[in-house]
C-alpha cells in the first residue's frame, strides 16, 4: 500500500513511518519537514497536497497542536490553536482524503488520553480529543467506497516525558513503538469508527 | 437560587424554566429574546450580560446551533457554525461563568446523543457534543471555589420529532420535561464532571 504519513517527522510520526515502512511505501509530509509540504489547517493546502502525492490507499497523520493554560486564565484565542490545529487540520484532512483515496482506503487520526485522563492545564486536550474520537465515530458511517477511519488515542509518550512529563506527574508512559503498534493496527486491519487507546 | 437560564425561549430551555422555576429564581436570556440579550459566540457579550445580571448562583446553557450535511459535502465552513455556536458559544459561558458565579456555583451546559448514537449528515453534531462532554470532563477538576460544572445529553425530544424526525428513524425520544430534570439533577445536585445522558 501507499502511505501517507502526514506529521512523520515527529514523535510519533518517526515511529510509524518505521513501523509502517516495513511493510508498506511511505509519502512523508510536514508542514516545513518531509517530502511534501502542506499546512493541515488550511484545506486548501490539504487538497493541493493530494493532488501532488497523486493516489494513495492511506493517510496517517500524527500532527497537530494544542493551547495548555490553566482553566482560569484560558481565552478563547487559546481554545482557537487546538480547534483550528490539531482538530480542524485532521477533519480537512479526512474531509479531504475521503475522495482523494483509493476504494477499501483508510484514514488515521490522532487524539490523546486526555480526552479522559484529565490534568491541569488540560481543557482544551479534553475537549480537542474528545472531538476527535467523536468525529471518527460519526465520520464513519457515512464513508463511502469501503473507505475506513481510525483514531489513536496514545497517553504520554517516554520519549516526550522531558518535554511534557511535569502536567503527567503518575502516568505510565508508552513507548513510541508501541504507540505506532495502533496505527499499524488501523492501516492493515478491517475496523472502522475505533479509537484505539494506547494506554 | 439564582438561576440563569441561556436559551430560556427554546424546546428544552422552556422547559428547564418552568421547572428550575418551582424552586429557583430564573433569568432567562436568548440572543433575541428573554430578559437579557447576548449572542454567546461572541465571549464580548457574555461578559457584558454576566456584569448586567450580577451575582448568580447557576447557569444553565441550552443554546447553540450546529450544521448537518452529508460527510462527502462537508465543508470546513459548515463544521466552523457547531465550532462557534453550540461549542465555543458553550465554553465561552463556562470561562466567564467560573469568575463570575457564586461559591459553590453550578455551570451546566448541553450536548446530545450524536455523540454515541451516530446518524447520517451528523459528522458535526458527533465532534461538537463529545468536544463538549469532554470539556466539561476537563474543565471539572480545575474549577476553583467549590464551581461544579456538568453537561446534559440528550436524545431527540418528542417536541422536536416533526423538525428533525427524519434524520432519527428508529429513535426513542423523550419528553422536554424528562430532559429538564437532568438539568434540576444537575443544578440541585453535588456532583461535577458529569454528562446526564437521557437516552
Ligand atoms: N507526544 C506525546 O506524548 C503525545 C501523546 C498523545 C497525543 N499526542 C498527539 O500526537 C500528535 C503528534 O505529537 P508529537 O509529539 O509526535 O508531535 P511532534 O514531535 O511535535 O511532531 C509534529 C509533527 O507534525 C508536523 N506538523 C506540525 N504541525 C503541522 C501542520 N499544521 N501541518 C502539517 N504538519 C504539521 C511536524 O512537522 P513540521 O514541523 O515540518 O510541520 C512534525 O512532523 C499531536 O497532535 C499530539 O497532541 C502526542
Ligand atoms: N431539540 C432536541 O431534540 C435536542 C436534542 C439534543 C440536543 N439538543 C441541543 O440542545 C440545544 C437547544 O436545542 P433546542 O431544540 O431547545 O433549540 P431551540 O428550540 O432552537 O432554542 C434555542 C434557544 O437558544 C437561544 N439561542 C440560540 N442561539 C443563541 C446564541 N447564539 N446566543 C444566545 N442564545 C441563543 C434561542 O433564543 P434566541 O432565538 O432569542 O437566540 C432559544 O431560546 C441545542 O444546542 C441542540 O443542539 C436539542
Amino acid at each position: 500500500m501507499k502511505v501517507i504519513v502526514i506529521g512523520a517527522t515527529g514523535t510519533i510520526g518517526k515511529a510509524v513511518v518505521e513501523q509502517l515502512g516495513k511493510r508498506h511505501e511511505i509519502v512523508t509530509v510536514g508542514s516545513n519537514s518531509g517530502q511534501y509540504q502542506a499546512d493541515i489547517s488550511d484545506i486548501g493546502q490539504v487538497r493541493a497536497l493530494f493532488e501532488k502525492i497523486g493516489k494513495a490507499d492511506a493517510v496517517v497523520v500524527t500532527a497537530g497542536a494544542l493551547a495548555f493554560a490553566p482553566l482560569a486564565d484560558f481565552t478563547p484565542e487559546q481554545m482557537r490553536v487546538g480547534l483550528d490545529s490539531k482538530l480542524m487540520g485532521q477533519v480537512n484532512v479526512a474531509l479531504v482524503a475521503q475522495h482523494a483515496l483509493n476504494d477499501g482506503g483508510s484514514i488515521t487520526l490522532t487524539s490523546g488520553s486526555v480526552s479522559e485522563l484529565t490534568i491541569r492545564n488540560g481543557a482544551s486536550a479534553s475537549l480537542v480529543n474528545s472531538a476527535l474520537d467523536g468525529f471518527v465515530r460519526g465520520a464513519a458511517i457515512e464513508l463511502q467506497r469501503g473507505i475506513r477511519i481510525n483514531v489513536v488515542s496514545p497517553t504520554l509518550l517516554t520519549e516526550s516525558l522531558e518535554a511534557y512529563g511535569e502536567y503527567f506527574i503518575g502516568f505510565e508512559t508508552v513507548p513510541a513503538s508501541r504507540v505506532a503498534l495502533a496505527y499499524s493496527r488501523s492501516v492493515d486491519g478491517a475496523q472502522t469508527g475505533q479509537a484505539y487507546k494506547v494506554w
